[in-house]
């Protein structure tokens, strides 16, 4: 069932309602971790206050459920804590996000939908849509995840992967699209890192408290992210990044996104874990190659091995093509009448997505780029030329500065 | 229609006869190139000597075609032409197998069912199977082909590629592969050596006569292949390596063997055609991935990308499965009972195909080889030992010598 997003018949929408439904999210998510399927049916059929009332008086069925919160009950009052969090987040300058905000990020109730068939594990069976979201930083919630892209992979990147997972988050950010992850070392900081390089908006999913975000290593990054992007987290601050948070937290990184791209993966690691999370709920899950020498890219060639639905992708525009055929809930909305760009055909779109937002790039570049032969691209460049979407200038060709065309509101095109 | 395996009724089965036919056949190889079709459904209907005659006498429906064999004739008399080829192919100690010796290579006429659907260009109109095929060196065709595997790839090989190559070829021998390759500089050379490095079999498919095999830069390396192996040609002596017949070759290396591996190419690379015609005649189409800031992997990158049946391999053991699915025309025959490693798990049958014929390997090296996590790997390891499959030594796991084993006269298990 879905979580209502109006309150139940007879609850007032006064601010001391929502607080109070803020509250007991809170303690729900204080009581069990996130992603437990009968607490999201519990809310699903009771509110977050009706459960949580339930939950306290013993008044579910679910035996394992009543236990665990019997269990975390000795540790002190959920209401206590609940408000002890509310407060302390508050100081923290940071807020709690709820369903019941037009800031939820809506997408993330596709993970209702997630099914592993057979699954025995309970990580992978506890996959329910998140309770509440913590978050630090300037944007809406929903704002920066409507055009957002997630980069994942190893911690012990190899040079070759920290350098694809970086061109990436750079082109991406450059091309407005937010680049999500999870804040580790090795992919992930490339990936944030590369956003944050092309002035764009980067967001952390973290598996523990925003006030202390994790690894400790990567607090410079995390300080970077606060000032521009957002760190976000489905645990109250002061949340230990117990080891099996960051495989719940994955859930998140993949629902909130229009697809994943893994970037490199050793055998059996957990990052790909984030990838078979999009599979299941049907964003687009990709994946970039590697020498076949290496070891770090075993995961992900293993991956596009057994999963038919895996895509291949060795740079931006495939990563851009993926996510274009996203349907109306997360494709950017139509701002402008149809523009020349539409009808163009896959290969001068191709090049037209390999141009930077800025400055020129030479043929041979665009090329490589676009992963076309470097005639098709002369050819390809001459009609985008004469489309007036480019100029060709001493040193390469540019995106054309929008006063020299039709008038249109679309940023990308600036 | 299919090249009659038997002589026309009426027509005797003594050697005068099948010289007859091989003399015919050497003369429709220098009126038309190889491969075309309509040459093909002639002979199919007439027999190769009714064929030839039929031809020579302007006696065909097809107006190209006589067109074609009217402008070929004016540079000589096809039979004086085809009786000095034959005279020169036994000068060399080479010979001409046609499908009418026990010798031909029955899986070639899978050829007849190549169809790429709205082909528009000759070269992919063209793909008959082959009418004679040169050969020098010691094997039989056949059973040089019978369990086989080829290797392709750029010729402008970086080392990467030339090392997987290397590697696969090595490793394909091995285990009684034979190896069947263009004989190119680059990843050609490379899978050649690897397999005579390993002392076994390599075949290279010419795009010129046998006796000046092309490119010369690779002599020395043809000389070893003439003394172990096979250099086949479907062009008499003496012909030219012609721009045009490097991709008409290109279906014989397709169609002789049980699946194609593309080591590495780039963007739109002459190599990946050896791989399209194995998937437009359902052999197993394999492609080695690379890293993705090589523009020598953008071309099979491209193939992963856009033709769903091609398979995305990482070294021996993933070859193996693929041409291990192959059905009865092509699979080794069945030479003992069931083994226990039929009855294999998928994982311990990676790591017992990832042992070397000879010698010993450690875990980590054969977790590497084998794709799989070094837990899993020693958990296995443990299995094949109980199973006497292996043997544990000082310095690692080495394949279980017969003796110590139930009898087998599968040779593969030496």
């Amino acid at each position: 069932m879905s979580t209502p997003l109006q309150p139940a018949v007879g609850e007032s929408t006064s601010t001391d309602h929502l607080t109070e439904v803020r509250l007991a999210r809170i303690a729900l998510t204080w009581l069990t971790e996130p992603g437990t399927r009968s607490v999201h049916r519990l809310v699903g059929a009771y509110g977050p206050v009706g459960a949580l009332d339930r939950l306290l008086a013993g008044d579910v069925p679910d035996r394992r459920l009543r236990t665990a919160v019997a269990a975390r009950r000795a540790a002190g009052d959920p209401r206590d804590v609940a408000a002890a969090a509310l407060a302390h987040t508050e100081r923290l300058g940071a807020r709690i996000v709820v369903p019941e905000d037009d800031e939820w990020p809506q997408q993330v109730r596709d993970l209702e939908l997630l099914s592993l068939p057979g699954a025995e594990r309970t990580i992978d069976q506890e996959t329910a849509p998140p309770l509440a979201i913590w978050v630090r930083g300037q944007h809406l919630l929903a704002e920066a995840l409507s055009r957002a892209v997630a980069v994942v992979g190893a911690r012990a990147a190899s040079p070759y992967g920290a350098h694809v997972a970086t061109e990436l988050g750079y082109g991406l950010a450059e091309r407005d699209w937010t680049v999500v992850s999870g804040g580790a070392h090795g992919i992930d900081a490339a990936a944030h890192r590369g956003a944050l390089n092309a002035g764009g908006l980067t967001v952390a999913v973290l598996a523990c408290g925003v006030d202390r975000p994790y690894p400790a290593g990567n607090s410079s990054l995390f300080d970077r992210i606060v000032e521009t992007g957002l760190l976000v987290s489905e645990w109250m601050p002061g949340a230990e990044p117990l080891r099996h948070r960051f495989l719940i937290r994955n859930r998140l990184i993949a629902a909130a996104t229009a697809g994943t791209v893994l970037v490199e993966a050793a055998a059996r690691s957990g990052a790909t874990q984030t990838l078979r999370r999009a599979l299941a709920i049907n964003r687009p899950a990709m994946v970039v190659p590697g020498p076949v020498t290496s070891a770090m890219s075993v995961g992900a060639h293993e991956l596009l091995r057994e999963h038919p639905r895996t895509r291949l992708v060795t740079g931006l525009p495939h990563v851009l093509e993926e996510v274009g055929r996203i349907g109306a809930d997360l494709a950017p909305p139509a701002r402008a009448p149809r523009q020349p760009r539409d009808l163009l055909d896959d290969e001068s779109a191709l090049l037209l997505e390999a141009l930077p937002r800025r400055g020129t790039l030479d043929p041979d570049a665009l090329a490589a780029r676009a992963g076309l032969d470097v005639r098709t691209t002369l050819r390809k460049l001459a009609l985008l030329e004469d489309l007036d979407l480019i100029v060709r200038r001493d040193d390469g060709y540019a995106i054309s500065v929008p006063s020299a065309r039709p008038t249109t509101a679309d940023p990308t095109l600036l």
